[in-house]
């Protein structure tokens, strides 16, 4: 038995880890054309602002991989793939395999042409770029207002480079959370960054200081600063999938492709989500899910997974932000909401505001839920539970809590926002 | 429609609120013995301690009741009930009834004969007697390592009051975790708190100060302390419904007793729980849970409730512990069980650590979840979900929980601890 894992990214490690898992004896190659083993893409505005080294992020490092028999090679590019031959190509040489697993991950795009001092930032070079550039009293132009993008400007923010933030869209977070949900979260953005919403970036230009000409509402406008990072979102890298891919390589819950004994994880696939829609997975924790099931069943397993939820958290100037299932704008109908801002704790306790929103169908299941508060994620895992299990927002109200005077109140946030969403389904 | 509620605590208040949602017009009259309004029993604790003064505990004040157009008759004890001539003897008359509702609660208990400066917790005056006595540098015996024998211990430990805790069963919260949890609790309790398990109180003497003589695998020992606290737990008052309760009221899912047109709610009463058995209901979430199902019935309405889970959650010395389902010993069969300590952040950021143990049964159902450290009641809410839904521990590990480098690890402690059992299920 011969694995060969394309790209060692979170999703393409941990394949390798659980066929390992699995098969003690099977022979296991990863291709992946960077320097590094594994290491966090999700940790790297933590390397911007220095709280975490770059070696802090590596989660397998080149001693897991020896340690596990896992042949780890680096710098290698993957040229072409045979399929029907079940060969590999890299610039080094061929490799057969019997079971294949793509995990090339995606790459950043830019509306604009990328020039000067202008970033991305998706690999830890990009970081270290970013790093250098990050002086205090620096100036930098942020082109996109989700989560990479805030939470890079929340770093540089900390550095004391003065930021502004560029997003097409009306708002932040939109590809996470509601309009309304977007604008509370906006509220605790600090004074110190300016906002640009509704404006598109039109050209970048090189330069000392960069120009970046934007438009808004019809009006043009030229913005410097001393760097530029963008973030306007990544495409899959499906090159190597040829025929099998459109914009990402399709994927069912085995994690299969349409060719033989080639399966796909990561940032490069698409899948189904818990609404029926086929979505392009972008989240790391849904890659290393995915290739928790790849990994067993390329060495013979049967392992499935569930349709996407999207779970997803950030936490911004110490705000916790969090949501799972499509967004009101991503549902296929106008969904019944309730929103509830309640406290963390009884009322006779100082507690903390938390804000939640949920969404259901007209027969009144559940279907998604945003939460922005302390413990917001934890409110979404306890949604992500009922939502996978199909149940309304009756059954959710239904279901206890915890409550103490220094925790919790009888009724919390998410069980109050169900119930104000129960009447208006009634 | 006249309705008639024994009993102001927090069931009996949240009854009277949810029937007046129901009826506009209904007649709703309580009869409550003691002096206050309804003020927050759970609270009662941060009252010895200072942080809350016995106004802030007042959760429905007498203007509340006003307002809502409640009779609500203080100091005023029933002595009698007639069900056939549907009539309450009071003290001060006779009030005839088309619905009851019994919130009669419960009364603490003692192993031995109370006297001198020994107290129980579980009124205002309680507290206050409490807080006169807890003077700097004044010594106190706990009688009961339960939640409000701990929840008072923290209270006169901050008070700088010189703390010993005896507990007849070996080791603390053990109605609330099992055994292996509550040595993971214990390790949290400060240095300045004496305990004592495995040891019976068997005598208070009056004096200055008290005599506490216990005994521990036959050895005696007198402890002596400033003044005791007896917190061994509570009995259901079930005198006024003669023949129709046995240790509690019995009630079913819509908390009707046996008695046409007479519900029953709170710590007077006994239901099934998610298990089949029988259990005394002891939470404050529980009775006002009870409350709004049996306000909504006695008016006319049709609301159940589901069976018991039991979530239950408290903070000791910064510590959040929190269950939910039966522990170990409580369940008919021997558990098959997984515990992890994870930590609350992925591995390159600097968590803190989490324990969860989960409880299933042989074909892998989620029975319990026990979590000690941060967010461990939202854990547990979210176990309370898939409990009460009946999913395996399986169903559990498959569900997306929200990942980010700030809030939570790819797997959580929750996720590894189902699949820790799952696979012993296996």
């Amino acid at each position: 038995m011969k694995l060969v894992i394309v790209g060692c990214g979170a999703a393409g490690a941990t394949a390798a880890q659980f066929a390992r898992k699995q098969d003690r004896r099977a022979e296991i190659i990863i291709l992946e054309k960077g320097p590094h083993p594994q290491y966090s893409k999700c940790a790297l505005p933590w390397v911007i602002s220095g709280e975490l080294s770059p070696e802090d992020t590596i989660e397998f490092s080149q001693e897991w991989f020896d340690k596990a028999n896992i042949d780890l090679r680096l710098n290698t590019e993957v040229t072409d793939i045979d399929f029907d031959g079940k060969t590999v190509h890299t610039d080094e040489g061929i490799e057969t395999y019997d079971a294949l697993i793509l995990a090339t991950g995606a790459t950043p795009f830019s509306p604009v042409e990328i020039e000067g001092d202008a970033f991305f930032l998706r690999t830890l070079e990009d970081a270290a770029a970013i790093k250098k550039r990050a002086a205090p009293g620096a100036t930098a132009v942020v082109v996109g207002a989700g989560l990479i993008g805030l939470e890079a400007a929340e770093a540089l923010h900390e550095l004391d480079v003065e930021v502004t933030v560029i997003e097409f869209l009306p708002n932040l977070l939109l590809n996470m959370v509601d309009d309304d949900v977007a604008r509370v979260v906006q509220r605790g953005m600090p004074e110190g960054i300016t906002f640009y919403f509704d404006t598109k970036v039109t050209a970048l230009t090189a330069g000392s200081p960069m120009q970046v000409a934007v438009e808004r509402d019809g009006d043009r406008e030229t913005i410097t600063a001393d760097f530029v990072l963008v973030a306007t979102g990544n495409r899959p890298n499906v090159e190597l999938a040829g025929q099998h891919a459109d914009k990402a390589i399709p994927v069912d819950e085995r994690c299969r492709t349409d060719i033989p004994d080639v399966y796909a994880v990561g940032d490069c696939t698409r899948y189904k989500d818990v609404a029926g829609s086929d979505v392009i997975v972008g989240l790391g924790s849904t890659a290393v899910r995915q290739a928790v099931v790849a990994g067993q069943n390329a060495v013979g397993c049967d392992a499935t997974m569930p349709p996407l939820l999207n779970a997803r958290t950030t936490r911004l100037f110490d705000m916790e932000i969090a949501a799972v299932g499509p967004t009101s704008k991503e549902m296929p109908f106008s969904p019944v909401t309730g929103t509830f801002t309640g406290s963390t704790l009884p009322d006779y306790m100082a507690g903390e505001k938390l804000l939640v929103k949920v969404l259901a169908d007209d027969s009144g299941r559940l279907m998604g839920a945003q939460a922005v508060g302390p413990g917001a994620a934890q409110h979404i895992n306890r949604f992500a539970v009922a939502i996978q299990h199909s149940l309304t927002l009756e059954q959710f109200t239904d279901v206890e809590t915890a409550y103490a005077p220094l925790v919790a109140p009888v009724f919390d946030a998410s069980t109050v926002a169900c119930n104000i969403a129960h009447r208006r389904v009634r």
